[in-house]
């Protein structure tokens, strides 16, 4: 573990960088899968598929029979669990519901902004060690309630071919209407411009590898919108002399778990604390099924000592982080000044897994420093807003003149006519 | 024109296709140009300033004097104009502030979300043949109500190294915090790395040419965000026999005067008002100064006929407009079911360039079909939304033991870990 004490803010954004990540010369891989993708459907996605998952997909859509499987491999226990987060997320996300905006700007102009839905939604889960059946919750119960109209899933297959169960189990329940056995370049590729199996799709929800993260990227090039710019996941602790050192360390730990280039950061006001959490790291790393990733993730890690309160919130704001913990009795400070950061765990008894699972926040978050300018995900990333207005013949008398006199100032001739032209015609009614 | 008369929907894909884009080998030449201003900053913009827009420029920023100094060269009858724009874009901006949203999901689990202000955003105002004073006050009235600290405008001086008087008047009126005499690529690329004179800033926003499309989604590469993916503007009207063809063809016009690549479409169930529509653009046409630009507008644009609203609708979705305009006596149908648009204008004393001016909607739009997946401008575009959690020791016990199943199942044990060592520490005190 890296230990900083009272550092300079000149030296902040040293401090503050992130791991770097290497993503040269994924792009042209990228773009190549892609074009062949655009070309050749199916046959190019069952290709790929092949050569990264090492399996021969011929169905590429779970068939109703594997969902019905699935169903009966999942422990009642894990069952209830999935309920009682779904709830819970369910609750958030529909809390979430904002209605019409209806307002006369002008006498006789009326203008009103309202939510629609995104039609047609892709939601990626990544394979892998961990099979992220939490993420299907979080992006398909906001995805269902804005109400998508087709939501698809992709997601690798092993190399039995098969799908997780619980992965089908949460996307059964939650409404995903097709489920597909495609993962990495080769999933966004196909949700990106459509195949004989895979509908194209509006907007690409999900978490992914490099390789996901530059295809996603590249998407966008294409016309498809994306959640957010991906990156390693993140936790930043601040903790105060009142906090439990034990906590804190299994808070820390238990990012540092998710990837060898996530990256945990402890600001304390307190050295004591910083020694203690240090010694706990330590304690409770050696039982850990994933020690090996989790520790290299340490090596990217900080305990940073401040001597004020002001000094760690300007800090925390520059390196606006995923997931902040605030373990201090001046936690309203914090929360208050907070400005930049995904999602916030106030307190000894809000653990980041909360938010993880069960809590009902989203766990789709933007990382990398992403935010300062993105939103995490919610119920408002699966619609979007339109504009309508209607203006009577009072309104457009109330406000034509302006719009006339705007549209010649910048030029616009055609603009100023097509009011022209109303007002006039509105004139020789009167004059009749 | 283009006419069409009762399309099967298999050639729609073909009909509904936007004019090309040319955007090859731009793409290098945008980032050539970012590399060296992140380099060298001030100097390779003033480089490139020089280079294209044919002015050396000493001092980027705007001074005080020249704000002042423009305010006077602004008529009365502008200001006016411009302040009555102003307030009707104020209002139905403020009226989109929304509270924060409490819940408590389980007994002892509070969650919310909040909206806080992107702190610092960069706006960017195409210069050209029309100084586009009106894209100022939708941008920075919006950035302003959401409370972002810095906002900073962008705009390419003229050859006498002067910005256009109207566009200074409204950035004052509207808060602007600084004002950069930068076009193009070079301005995008100042605002993405910073520079001795110009703040980098964490979301671009605004119109622009070919260069400045591919600039801004270069930028997002470097970790900046934009309002969304440009393309040239468009205008889809539907129109049934109720409708007035002077006023249609006035409305297709205005849209058809911004730039050649602009396109027009009418969609109408009335052959008459198909026929008298196109008669009456070429009798408008011939009296427009930017006759030059309309016609060849014109040659992208249809005019379609349908047999039914419900045919009409299906292929407006599809072709999802950038602004939509309904002159029909059943407007409620296609009110309803529209679900692509970016803002839709209703009746006949509606036109298109109310929405551009003054009615308070926001002009910035997605265009190129993006309004299936994106929204226009709006209040949200300044904030960010961040979620918080705060978990008491009785909310540990309601949903730590479904974190703890699901955090196993993911193979995450660290996750688990977090929580069990909270419920074990309260079971100790409990049995103490």
């Amino acid at each position: 573990m890296n230990k900083i004490y009272n550092p300079k803010p000149a030296s902040w954004p040293e401090i503050l960088e992130r791991p770097p990540q290497n993503l040269t010369n994924i792009e042209a891989t990228v773009s190549d899968i892609f074009s062949e993708i655009k070309l050749k459907g199916d046959l190019a996605v069952k290709k790929y598929t092949q050569l990264f998952d090492g399996i021969e997909i011929e169905k590429l859509m779970v068939s109703t029979n594997e969902l019905t499987t699935s169903e009966k491999e999942i422990t009642s226990d894990l069952k209830n669990a999935i309920n009682l987060a779904k709830t819970n997320i369910e609750k958030f996300h529909c809390a979430q519901k904002s209605e019409k905006i209806v307002l006369e700007t002008s006498e006789g102009v009326k203008c009103w902004q309202e939510k629609r839905p995104i039609q047609k939604v892709g939601l990626y889960i990544p394979g892998g060690t961990a099979p992220l059946f939490s993420t299907v919750l979080m992006l398909a119960i906001p995805a269902k309630i804005a109400g998508c109209e087709e939501i698809i899933l992709c997601t690798p297959p092993n190399k039995e071919g098969k799908i997780e169960p619980s992965i089908l189990y949460a996307a059964k329940l939650c409404g995903v209407t097709k489920i597909f056995k495609i993962g990495g370049i080769q999933a966004i590729g196909a949700m990106t411009f459509g195949t004989e199996s895979v509908p194209s799709v509006y907007k690409i929800f999900g978490p992914g590898n490099n390789f996901v993260t530059i295809a996603k990227q590249i998407a966008t090039k294409h016309g498809v919108a994306i959640d957010m710019p991906a990156g390693p996941s993140e936790l930043l602790v601040f903790a105060d002399e009142t906090a439990n050192a034990s906590f804190v360390a299994s808070d820390l730990l238990s990012q540092a778990e998710h990837g060898a280039d996530s990256q945990v950061i402890l600001i304390t006001t307190s050295r004591r604390l910083l020694n203690n959490v240090e010694k706990e790291l330590q304690s409770q790393l050696k039982v850990l099924p994933r020690i090996a990733v989790a520790s290299q993730s340490l090596n990217n890690s900080k305990l940073i000592l401040v001597e004020t309160n002001l000094m760690a919130i300007n800090l925390i704001n520059e390196y606006a982080p995923e997931h902040f913990l605030i373990v201090s009795n001046e936690e309203d400070f914090f929360i208050e000044n907070i400005q930049n950061a995904g999602s916030v765990f106030i307190g000894s008894y809000t653990p980041e897994s909360a938010g993880d699972y069960a809590s009902g926040t989203n766990h789709t978050l933007p990382t990398n420093g992403f935010a300062k300018q993105y939103s995490g995900v919610n119920l408002d990333s699966f619609l979007k807003t339109m504009t309508f207005q209607k203006i009577s013949e009072k309104g457009i008398q109330n406000i034509g003149s302006a719009i006339e006199i705007m549209a010649e100032a910048e030029g616009l001739q055609a603009h100023k006519n097509a009011v022209t032209i109303r007002l006039e015609s509105l004139k020789m009614r009167e004059n009749a």
